[in-house]
């Protein structure tokens, strides 16, 4: 019996706002594992390739995750021991509660794990990206929900994130004229190399004035609800359609505090149509209209591209996290290297808050 | 050449309010019409046999209605002479937009003209409630937007109103559980007699409490818009619809004024479906759903009744259409007699502003 070192962020209490490093996460170095030995009870073992931070991680701190255990989140592992007859040793698979950290025991019980095949040869970080739950989620509700014509135009706030740069290619891809903002110079740039026909910085630009003056939304896409949400109702199109996949201006709010939208009035007058989604509800009713066959079909054509941010030291996830939320984060337009298990790819995937 | 009294009600200007009567309308006696001869410019001279008023001529009101020309709303005639080949003298039609007067020259230019063949023999007050704009609006946005399944729960704001009756007695038919409110007990019995599950008056009990002590609901049909969708959206279930029929709260109001709704967010979380809709605009992308022949047979077998207040002076429509809006209308339950020519039926079909 050999112990291995097997570092963690542990998560030891929610915040109302952005969790702090070292005191509601933590970094733990000492933790060790029986790579050799640790009970599988049915499950496998595997060593961890890349752990994807989104924001909604957030919403998992608050309401899923018990105190002084690790961080759970979309996670790429490769298979080392295995007592499930569905993944074999060298299999990669995606795991929707991968803990945060080097080695991880995964039962199938404790969240869904997929073996992937990847034959397209693709990173494997594009599983925790574009064909992931971001993909997936701008994927099977943009074919929900949208209800797209070809020429019409939609808006997508926080175009720049992993969501919104998913949907913004999408519509693209199906002869939509497609406006989107982000926080940043940085991301307004990265907005027009993916085809963006209209692409702003919402800190320089009123999104009112913007799309007023681009005539008018078939479609948006929200991701953050509150102010922005109100505005943009005011400059929607009759039968316009509003998908709600994000509220992220209200995340880190009490209820109290939530926004007061007085456009609401607008839903009636103009004959509008919104969705709320959430992703696994919206799949469980409509299916996933061959989200990875198509998906990755687009990414192979290279008409969807994702902005990733990776790291290789796990213990950066906790800052990460922190910047998601608060959209500190500036994408660098690279993808992230697969590490071949010399380390974990820590990929930040959205920077939700920056586009409030 | 001789002349006949023609009164009429004329609107003279909007007002933010209610109308006042002798203010912003005013009821002309000394108006007259040539019967014989007033030049039809290929149109049809009528005998008005009923005329309906509904909380929606508030916004035509403000937004259609010329200073000092009649009032327009739905309305029935009976053709005296006719330069159009569609209508016979002798038939009864059906104007969306009747003047509130005793004769009307009326064309196809001004507003949609049907001949009514009433088979069925129903009161041609019929017409202007369950099998006119409001039995219309209710069937037509339930089939287009409710989705409703069997056993589902529903609940209806103003549910004693015009569309919301029609709107309660549709889902009892389809076996749904049916929580309807209005604005006095005069109301609530009405809901009771027309098979409402759970009826109460709102101004005593709290429409959010009553909703949770009924498990939840899966469709809200939202007359009212304001701080009652508000309330309404915390209380829905998963995967729940809302229809937006009527923003009753608001049309008073001046946009700065409009309610800021702090439950959005639910849309996001709940997976809710939001349809606000204009009936010109769902008939033209959805059809009607065979309207006139369901409701009819409805109609016929009891299934569908109305609670209507008729008048045979057309003054009183002045002081009816503020009583509706503000709510102070109590229906009597009775059928509207119809009166032959004897006089005009001005017939009160909704209380909008009652169950605010």
């Amino acid at each position: 019996m050999s112990l291995t070192p097997n570092p963690t962020i542990i998560f030891v209490s929610a915040t109302q706002g952005i969790p702090v490093p070292g005191q509601n996460l933590v970094y733990r170095q000492d933790i060790t594992i029986d790579v050799d030995n640790e009970p599988l009870n049915g499950g496998i073992l595997t060593k961890s390739v890349a752990l994807g931070i989104d924001p909604w991680l957030r919403s998992r701190m608050v309401y899923e995750y018990k105190p002084n255990t690790p961080v759970l989140g979309y996670g790429i592992g490769v298979v080392l021991r295995s007592e499930n007859p569905k993944f074999q040793v060298g299999d990669y698979v995606q795991a929707r509660s991968h803990p945060f950290a080097h080695y991880a025991v995964l039962s199938e019980e404790a969240g869904t794990i997929r073996a992937l095949k990847n034959d397209a040869g693709l990173p494997w970080t594009a599983y925790l990206g574009v064909l992931g739950l971001a993909g997936e989620t701008a994927w099977v509700g943009y074919k929900a929900y949208a209800e797209a014509t070809k020429g019409e135009t939609i808006y997508i706030s926080t175009g720049a994130g992993a969501v919104g740069s998913a949907v913004c290619q999408v519509a693209k891809a199906e002869g939509l004229r497609v406006i989107a903002s982000a926080g940043s110079d940085t991301k307004v740039e990265f907005l027009k190399e993916i085809g963006v026909d209209v692409a702003f910085n919402y800190k320089k630009q009123d999104v009112g004035t913007v799309l007023k003056e681009s005539g008018g939304i078939d479609i948006y896409w929200d991701n953050v609800g509150g102010k922005t949400l109100e505005t943009v109702m005011g400059c929607m199109n009759r039968y316009g359609r509003i998908v709600v996949c994000g509220f992220a201006s209200e995340y880190n709010l009490p209820p109290a505090e939530w926004h007061g939208n007085k456009s609401f009035f607008f839903a009636l007058v103009k004959n509008l149509t919104i969705n709320g989604f959430i992703i696994p509800d919206t799949i469980a009713k409509f299916g996933d209209f061959d989200f990875e066959a198509e998906v990755t079909k687009m990414v192979k054509e290279g008409r969807m591209k994702a902005r990733e941010e990776p790291s290789d030291k796990l213990e950066d996830a906790m800052k990460m996290l922190g910047d998601c939320l608060i959209g500190a984060n500036e994408g660098k337009g690279t993808n992230a290297k697969e590490l071949d298990g010399q380390g974990i790819t820590v990929l930040l995937n959205d920077a939700i808050l920056a586009d409030v």
